[in-house]
């Protein structure tokens, strides 16, 4: 029995491969084994330190064990807080409820209710679908066109990638997927073709409980709604009676630059999911948002073991107090997006004939490469041999995906970044002749 | 700002009736505000002692803020371990699998895949049921009456309980509830009726691509299995060439005395869910276990942002190390289930009026009443005012049912019993006519 | 250009075979060109008598070219009666249902509504569904074990076969198949188990807008319904606010001895679906009678092109008038219904070895081979080589159906059994061993 | 017993107000007693006569009672050929089947197999879906947006009107609806969307088992396919292996100038679907036609009690005989199409206010009304005063739908317009303001 943590020196992966299923999928792009990690740097177990750029696809925005809440987590396990609370009352619940309510909704006029799902995005999601089929007893839901929104069967049904739809092994029903903006090209506002699916009493669209969409698409590819186009697709919705839900799994918590990734377009989502980066510390935990006309629940009609992560509700609750009572954090957000930007397009247009895109919003950029689709899957090979991990999105892996913390250091962002631009460099030469 | 975790001295729940959603469900049947918790012992942010026979709905079974597991956690968070990891290789990850392979697959024979799916229950059902229908190419399930398997949406057609099903908000398909043992009385043998649906052309019945099953049902009502039975079901399936599924999210991890509920049976599903215990410490994991024939799946066809919960790992590695490294643990099971059936035969015998019932195995255990549906209830409710904390459960609310941790003293064992002996005796005049 | 009818005396099927689909299949068990037929003989082109024990199907209850409804067709013709009518009115239509109030509905105390679907089976059974679901806003539906409904997607939902199930290319849902009486052998009531169902809110059993039935399953194998299990059933289904539709499109229009087959019971269904035998002489229709207070149909919800085929609205008059004015045609019936189930129990009593079974109602019987399923097929091959076509039922094939004309003479009735006790003699020595 | 059909005198329609379901349609719009019908004209039971430029919703392309057909079925009948023949050979379907091969298969070039399904257009398309999900084991199909294939759960889910979709009662699933040309203006080719979901593996649009579509959109309102969008569509779907079922039930057999209506286009789908004017005469039957490679039926998978309507066969062949020998009647349709445009186009010219529309093709014409969209019906109940049956159609009904017999003279052609021409004139004044 042994019960202090006791790393292993030995790196091999060979157990990964021989015990853990096919599934298995990041351990293969980056196939090191991880050990500590401290902010924005991962420490292999050979001691070799990665620079992380790919922040936990989402859920790690303040950094790998940022000691802002590192001691409160401590603390809380040193007096044997109740770690596991369902959704009983418990005071480290209370305290994020209240904290929740102060930082956030408050300061921002909101008045809904939280309910606090499974701990995971997808469990989120399930239950933001089943409370707007409830509320309009409407089955059809609308999604858009390279969402993501999770992999249970409810979720997976307003999911827009094809090989993980068809891992359902039945065929999905009940959502309608949509045009995203720009879908269409530029010349078509896609709102125009759901509205008049909507108006026109032929059109075979069944008239939907909710919209479920991303402000910014993550998955999908660093796809950027306009402020426009999200104000127009709330106007619509609310003017047919259809729920809107906002998945701000992904893009929430200050990824754009805000703490919720709709306050620029100004409109209030009846329904928003949240989850990743809501710990702050990386630990399982996801919650809605419900308007409280649309609190219709009928009390324990969706539960779950683990609604109550306590420690969860810990580190999410020393991250409102550290980075949402005043508008600090958004600043600095706001400034190292500004080099984000200037640097990858200034990266864009050192290699001219790669034809490459930028695209995105506050600490949420793509590079995307729509002359190349491989070449970004080289970038981030390259990029990772040479001590940085970043990830790739798109539906051809064409964009090449930057979600580092938001508490990086301007030196590290600066870093990374010449980590990427020297790989573009080392790879372009190795591109294929096809797409 | 505040670093550290400090509980409130308040005892108020009014922040919960005032912000958290209408799903709300446990908080009202047990009204306080839970702060630390140690062992079997809840403590109130008051002050007051409630011994905990509810064990987390079957996620607590080593007890709260189990010493073998807090401080290997608290080690790792002090190292700056990875919290989160995805599916990237992990030293906490690696050493979480080498144990489970060590002390429960090599011990039983077994030879399984381990795949991570997101950490929770529903979520490894969800996994589940996605590879049986690739496996086979069928899009059908049976589940049994009574079970419980979820709330996202593939998991929830799965399970019988029909307000959940209801609170979907669309109509579930492609799961086919069939009797479960006993369900159509003693002389009935449901499996008759299973193998007749299968073996008819025109019975209706699409054949599925899994069956799916817990050994105990938890949540039904402590339906329990008969190895026989059991064993029926597993010929059944193989000659049928139909999955079997072992849902052992609640009944697993020693609850009925063994690691798993099947090993009674001597029966190998090909695929079995885990989780609610998993973690030891009751962080939110999940497991599911593949015959590696079955592992069929595509990198990447099933993710999930939480499926690399490190903390999980840390305290589900002690735990193995701990406890299932020998027999000890289950012989202690075994002794504690002695004195609990006795306990609740003799409990039972002493109220003949009541027409109570006993059913259960290992530490999972119900006193069942046919007569007063009602009766749990008013049972739980008397024996919280007494300071004991213990759940109902059944189609009607007609069972209380006993969830205490496995790793529960003799004495608290005991000292529970009796709380609830006394309650009956205290409400038993209050019981309403009707059923 | 051939104005006039010019039968082919060429009894080839080549043309069969090179030109139509493979999914032709009565041709393949009586390949045979027929040419002609009159009452219960059927003309082959090369002019080769058959004495036909299949009666379409059901479809030609009156017999082949009934005079009693070739003259009124042939008048209704030379004078230009309108053909196609959809549902304006017409006054065949018009005489059509005043007849149909007159000679049946009146009599029997009904104040149903009628409705005109498209002019099938299966199209009646869709309109009963929709209504069905309508009416109650459930979606599921309770049919039963060896039912059959019909082949387009929502009646087939509904109907047992897997085969034809399995050739809609996708997985049906929303439809319960149920144990049908007798399915669960003779000491289990299956109502016991629907109503425990009902009764349970963790079976699983989604409640039904309605339960579809035949009183006497036809496709299925002649499987009759007792009077008491009907009258519980329709207990049930009014306690739980379940519509009870009631498929007659087999067993109706006197097949069973009365108009309706849910006379005997003494119950009303809430919707009956006709067909077949409805438009007397052979031609499509069909009609579904609805309790008045269900018809809440939105004018056009349901719609058709061949909802009024006028030809089949005089023929189907002119068989009321003749046949269902008085109780004659009633007591004609059973009067050789008792000859038929007595002949029956002679053969199935002179082969005592082969283990034969009799059942059935009216003129509606099955000879049954539980012990050498491919029995009923040699007969019917051997009985076809002698001049007599009769057909195969059931799960396994294992039910010779007698399907006579109700209008039969005792002679053809007498010879026509003659020929299928002959046959048996002939092939009994021919069954292979196995089932 | 009367055998004779005598009609009534009296014209009320008292006895379907209290007997017929509140679904009735039609008979609400024309509220007259029908009682015969020659040619183009219906003679009601009081003997006013009406010019039909209804003709059947499409059932009556050759008109009422045609002489070529009429004298073949009453020798059919008289010499008392059968009636209902299932799949059975018989000397009419042989009949049939030749003719044909004979003037219509192979003048052009085409090689399909024949299935007769059930006898009713929604029949044949259930049939057309079941094949092409056999044929690719996939579940989707795709339909388009103002699309009409009919009532029963399969083929209704491929149908675009939302008030028709409801009365299915749950909600139909596995069908997406993509926008037909035109729906989303001129400048959008909607195929480059189509294109663009199939080729996004992020689109969310399940590989369709086949795309479904009418060259002419008859229910939606006369939309037109251009040639050029039908050839891409065939390339489309050739080139990804969807198959493409040509819905022909009301644009087929002549209706828009050539036997089919895909004929213009040069292009050959993979499985045709007939009904409507089939039969020639009115009676119902259906057809669809199969390319050899995809006719995968196991015998008996799709049966059906009227798929031999003998007497449907006897007509349809003396139809193709009569008018598909030769090419004069595509070279009349072709005359009378002109006509009927010019005039159309002139009668919209001569109202400039009402900013009328024309488009169609062979003798299938929509006067379209975008600013009045209640003006259809005014024009149609003003006719109808005056003498002349129409119909409606499109998603407001704001199209005047011409669809008289393909043998109308000259001379009726030209009454009908003039009496729409004057019925506009009568009407003009008292639209109502809003749209």
């Amino acid at each position: 029995m042994n019960n202090q943590f006791a790393p292993t020196n030995d790196g091999s992966l060979a157990l990964f491969d021989r015990l853990e299923s096919e599934v298995r999928s990041y351990v293969r792009a980056f196939p090191v084994l991880f050990d500590r990690a401290v902010g924005t740097t991962l420490i292999a177990a050979d001691g070799r330190e990665y620079l992380d750029f790919f922040g936990g696809a989402g859920a790690l925005s303040y950094g790998h064990n940022n000691p802002a809440f590192k001691k409160a987590l401590l603390d809380y396990i040193e007096r044997d807080g109740i770690v596991h609370g369902l959704d009983l009352a418990t005071s480290a619940k209370k305290a994020f409820m209240a904290a929740f309510e102060q930082y956030i909704l408050k300061p921002r006029g909101l008045t809904y209710k939280l309910q606090f799902p499974g701990p995971t995005g997808t469990n989120a999601v399930e239950a933001a679908l089943k409370l707007a089929r409830q509320v309009t007893g409407r089955s059809n839901i609308v999604s858009f066109t390279n969402s993501f929104h999770g992999e249970s069967a409810g979720a997976l049904a307003a999911t827009g990638n094809k090989e993980h739809r068809a891992a359902a092994g039945f065929p999905l029903a009940h959502v309608t997927a949509l045009p995203y903006e720009g879908y269409l090209g530029a010349s078509v506002d896609t709102l125009d073709y759901f509205e008049k699916l909507l108006d026109d009493p032929n059109s075979g669209l069944d008239k939907p409980a909710a919209v479920i969409l991303e402000a910014v698409q993550g998955e999908g590819g660093i796809n950027v709604a306009s402020v426009k186009w999200l104000q127009r697709l709330r106007e619509l919705t609310s003017r047919h009676e259809i729920l809107m839900i906002l998945d701000d799994i992904q893009a929430g918590i200050g990824r754009t630059g805000t703490f919720f990734s709709f306050e620029a377009a100004g409109i209030v989502p009846d329904i928003v999911t949240l989850s990743k980066s809501l710990s702050a510390i990386g630990t399982p935990m996801a919650l809605i948002l419900i308007k409280p006309e649309f609190d219709i629940w009928a009390p324990g009609a969706h539960t779950g073991t683990f609604r109550g992560n306590n420690y969860a509700f810990v580190t999410a609750r020393a991250a409102l107090e550290t980075y949402w009572s005043d508008s600090k954090f958004e600043d600095e957000i706001a400034r190292k997006s500004a080099i984000l930007a200037a640097e990858l397009k200034s990266i864009a247009a050192d290699f001219p004939n790669l034809g490459l895109g930028v695209r995105g919003r506050g600490l949420m950029y793509g590079l995307v490469s729509p002359k190349h689709h491989s070449l970004p899957a080289l970038i981030s090979q390259e990029a990772f041999r040479r001590g940085l991990v970043i990830e790739i999105a798109g539906s051809y892996g064409e964009v090449l995906k930057f979600m580092t913390a938001l508490t990086i250091t301007e030196a590290d962002l600066r870093r990374g970044l010449s980590i990427i631009r020297d790989s573009i460099d080392a790879v372009q030469g190795s591109i294929p002749a096809s797409l």
